[in-house]
């Protein structure tokens, strides 16, 4: 067993000094660069459509697709027009800074401001690989009850907002704002959150403003 | 990288060793054992504590909980006054045939007919690990979008049946039951599927009613 566990601290060695390599590329173009993880079907891809719409307004835009098969997030991103690279998996289970340096060559990030990475569905191995980005946002819904970040702690400590989604079916499903708030903030006490739903739009330009006014911060940095 | 594949290849040929072991001491001892798998909060602890309801009337039933963090399902579990063991994995993201066998120690499975591995919430990890159970069952929800049998097919392809749970909120949300089971039976030609609410207890009989029958047929096998 120690073997294995040298091995993964190797891994995991090799790919902060990638990550380490992506931000310094993504800071000499200027490039902001959002990460997106959460369970299968949070709605990481229906935030991304909601948020690019507003978001393309002021800022070129450009997206990485994480998925273990299928293409199919990345053709609902280019239907907006938006330039996107698919990183298909086959089987692994989470993104790597490797995988995002291979996509970055098919994407002409130095005519971008932001690019959002959008990871693999999955709570728990994603936490573990620094992709470079400059910000991580964890979705959540209110659908898969308050506990998530209690029982997947790593990837709520990691990052630095919540989105809880689908708040239009609050009055459908058994659950409780207040209680998902301080579960969150129980487990990362400076998590920004934001309640957002992409059925109706509520919260997504409270998120988008959010996310410029980190933009601008790097970049005053 | 030749070598971190030969290592895992190793780690899985380990866990399918255990696994038969595992197989072998349930047969020995009767015990017919269902695994439950799905994203984090699609509702496998609300299924097996709706499930466990009604076959605890015919059946000596018993439950290994697997969790990244925290023992908040064991002890939903134990509520129904069920015997039930907790396997925290600290960051692991599935359940292996080891830990598996380690759970065993403390529960009387020689008095037991039904026992119920709940895995990790992750569609992609477990895919890769066979615990020795009988039977594997994917979850998936109305919440989570038609294509998650496409997007993680490992899970689909492995598992007997799919439980497509939430049914009560088709309503509200966009989301195309025949389509779902296209998508689905396109991975996996020969997967039962099942429709259920754990909130109107739509559909749970049926599925109880069919992991009874299997439980039947592999006792007269």
């Amino acid at each position: 067993m120690a073997k294995v566990f040298t091995l993964e601290q190797r891994i995991l060695k090799r790919n902060s000094e990638v990550a380490e390599e992506n931000r310094r590329g993504f800071d000499a173009q200027g490039v902001f660069v959002v990460s997106l993880a959460s369970s299968p079907g949070s709605g990481k891809t229906s935030l991304l459509e909601k948020s690019l719409a507003l978001l393309r307004e002021e800022l070129s835009v450009g997206v990485v697709e994480g998925d273990v098969q299928t293409d199919r997030d990345a053709r609902r991103i280019e239907a907006l027009g938006v330039p996107v690279v698919q990183v298909v998996t086959n089987g692994t289970c989470h993104l790597d800074a490797q995988m995002v340096q291979g996509a970055l060559a098919h994407l002409e990030t130095g005519r971008m401001e932001l690019l959002f990475i959008e990871n693999v569905g999955n709570l728990v191995c994603p936490a573990a690989y620094d992709l470079g980005e400059h910000l991580r946002i964890v979705l959540s819904s209110t659908t898969e009850g308050e506990d998530k970040p209690l029982k997947y702690p790593a990837m709520f400590r990691r990052s630095q907002a919540m989105v809880l989604n689908k708040i239009d079916l609050l009055p459908y499903v058994p659950f409780d704002l207040a209680e998902a708030r301080t579960m969150a903030l129980r487990v990362n006490p400076s998590l920004e959150i934001f309640e957002t739903s992409c059925t109706t739009g509520a919260g997504i330009p409270e998120f988008c403003q959010w996310i410029v006014q980190k933009l601008s911060e790097t970049s005053a940095a």
